[in-house]
């Protein structure tokens, strides 16, 4: 099994179900296995083989409907392929383009697919460094131990200048934050540059560390065209950024795999684009598949839709995610996962209670930066909720004396 | 409007649509538009906005399960936003998370969104170079106007060694192909590299254009991790292929452009990935917005799922594929549109008449290589068929006299 990957799909079957998935395999892999007039026959070394199959049963129709032209029963099935990666080799595009691409998606008789994890023998994970830091190196330029990391996205996200971005990111590192973040969506703007955000945003973070002792972190974004990104992690470390933020999906996997190899800072992901393709229950692509793809790619920590109703996501999924950057991978180091969305003080007992354990990043953005009382006391009621949970009281306790935390609570009372 | 994309979403709102619709253009640009305790507001120059809105009508449920914690009627809408440039600029990776990343899937009322199509202004368009060739690059590269250009995937795709490969790709041109081309999953392998099978591939083209005295081209798929894109470029235009193959979305469309920056041949697109998020009717990212954008990013040539059932792609879809190729856009250069799919000599007719033009890539796998015959008569019977329909002759009757043709033909009905 060494020369395989196995690949685990969702898939809904027209007719035959044998045919269908020699069809998937085929398709995927040797599809026309032979010359004409020839004695020979390639599918032994190159074809993709059905190692399981559990049939969940016959559907009455298909769960979405998709235009095909075979007739027969419909079954929903499980499925784990084994496909032999001298096929593609240890590269993320030719990867994705077999598991993913027209073989998987184009097959007659499986109108409905969804690819819901792959599996890696030792051998091919050895190609791959994986995060150059990980949640350990994450820790130790932070100093922060045995409690999660605490993020911030700096908002306004769209607007500010360089000089107004830095000062309320400069409040919310002396409230106590760990990483105030740029936004996914900001990057080098003309209102905005790059190299001017992150020199000033460098002088910020030394001054935030000189006043509070604290070692901070400047995540500065660096999303841009792929043959820009080695010069903008080049500009924004020698500036002063000391962490860099990537939309992975929509740079592609391969370069944040590229970044990866050259970053000298911790590097980490946020999801655009990943919704389009893994929010259907049985259909597509699971977010999990992603997020094991850009562990795999070199992220030191992934950022991804997190709990709650506000993210669309079951709470299973968001458990399947963080699972993906905790769990053991070969010699590949763990990503700090950050599941995300609208969180505050309010929400960050129940997200550590979902997660099960200190090693998650925690990243609100109005949650800090429209606070009543400004970015500082929005940032310190992120602490302050943080040690109520370590001394056991509740919030509403703790909040007695510590007026940030009590400005939130009553917010959200009044916004009731 | 010089300063906004126009981007068209078909959306299902729960509850009030007013405000389901404020928060989708909240969420894609300006979420928090103020500092506190500040006299400002950033939404004039930055924010997203409804330009127009036609509620499509109610609906009993939404058209596909998401969680979402809005109660409230649901309604199918479809809205055009105009979304200001300056908040990302004319990069991709930028443009794809804002128009289709956190903001737009992640809005609390918008539970089902499916990106339609992206309009850009011509100062925006201006930005981006397009295509180095295009059709017309194309033609004259292979002196071949008024007329389809025939493509074939030479199979088996995986696991002929690169002198069985070049031997069964000569054929093919000998029997008339313009362009044979590397299977959209074999790039560079161990045991056919791109080194070796461009080397001798482009020997075989050299003699194949000396014994036909036509041009032919050898389309060598260069898809491989990004930092090595530029490097396999080189390789395989050094030795011989005179067209590249790049897998766009597994690549990632900024990548595509960095190497049409670099090409000095022209660059071919295929679309593994794309079903996973574009197959569904009403979520995802519509395939036409991804066709606009690789020719954006400077693809000379689209392939592209094409007609009929196999393809499981509604003709509609299909057909605004091929517009979005051919259409006038900006300065911006026409891409040749190459709508694939399980085709062969029986197939051309009703291809070239659902295209409605000429300016088409056809492209056979098994309906050259496993031509009953060989690949040359396979080659043959593509342009035979092309023959019959210039003549207006029907393929039955033109195949009385063409024994290549008449195979399929005869092949086509055992089948049956």
């Amino acid at each position: 099994m060494a020369d395989y990957l196995t690949l685990d799909y969702y898939l809904e079957c027209v007719g035959d179900i044998e045919t269908a998935l020699a069809h998937f395999c085929s398709e995927q892999s040797t599809a026309q296995w032979k010359r004409v007039d020839y004695d020979e026959d390639f599918r032994p070394k190159y074809a993709a083989k059905v190692i399981s199959l559990t049939i969940e049963g016959e559907l009455p129709e298909l769960s979405y409907p998709v235009r095909h032209f075979e007739t027969g029963p419909i079954h929903a099935c499980r499925v784990t392929i084994a496909h032999p990666h001298r096929n593609f080799g240890p590269k993320l595009p030719n990867l994705i383009s077999a598991v993913c691409g027209e073989g998987a998606f184009f097959t007659p008789g499986v109108p409905v697919v969804k690819l819901l994890d792959i599996g890696f023998p030792e051998p091919y994970l050895n190609e791959f460094d994986g995060p150059k830091f990980g949640i350990d190196g994450i820790r130790d330029l932070l100093k922060a131990y045995n409690r999660p990391i605490f993020f911030g996205v700096v908002k306004p996200n769209i607007g500010l200048s360089p000089e107004h971005f830095a000062e309320i990111a400069g409040q919310s590192w002396l409230g106590g934050l760990d990483i105030a973040k740029d936004d996914e969506m900001l990057a080098d703007v003309q209102w905005s540059t790059l190299e001017e955000r992150s020199r000033v945003l460098g002088h910020a973070r030394l001054r935030a560390e000189r006043e509070t002792g604290e070692p901070k972190v400047y995540l500065a974004n660096i999303t841009d065209e792929v043959d820009r990104l080695i010069e903008q992690h080049d500009i924004a470390v020698r500036n002063g950024a000391n962490a860099l933020l990537v939309n992975a999906l929509p740079v592609g996997l391969s370069a944040v795999r590229m970044l990866a190899k050259h970053t000298t800072v911790p590097l980490i992901g946020h999801f655009p684009f990943i919704a389009a393709f893994s929010r259907m229950e049985k259909f597509g692509v699971h977010s999990k598949v992603m997020t094991k793809l850009q562990r795999l790619a070199g992220l030191d920590s992934i950022i991804m839709p997190g709990f709650g109703s506000r993210m669309m996501t079951p709470e299973e999924e968001v458990r399947e995610n963080i699972e993906e950057c905790l769990q053991d991978f070969g010699h590949i180091k763990r990503s700090l996962p950050v599941p995300g969305g609208s969180d505050s003080a309010l929400t960050l007992e129940s997200v550590y209670r979902k997660v099960g354990s200190i090693d998650f990043g925690f990243v609100p953005g109005r949650g800090i930066f429209g606070h009543p009382m400004g970015p500082k006391a929005g940032a310190a009621s992120i602490r302050q909720a943080w040690e109520a949970i370590e001394k056991g009281v509740s919030l509403e306790t703790y909040a007695e004396r510590h007026e940030e935390l009590k400005a939130m609570i009553e917010g959200a009372g009044e916004k009731k």
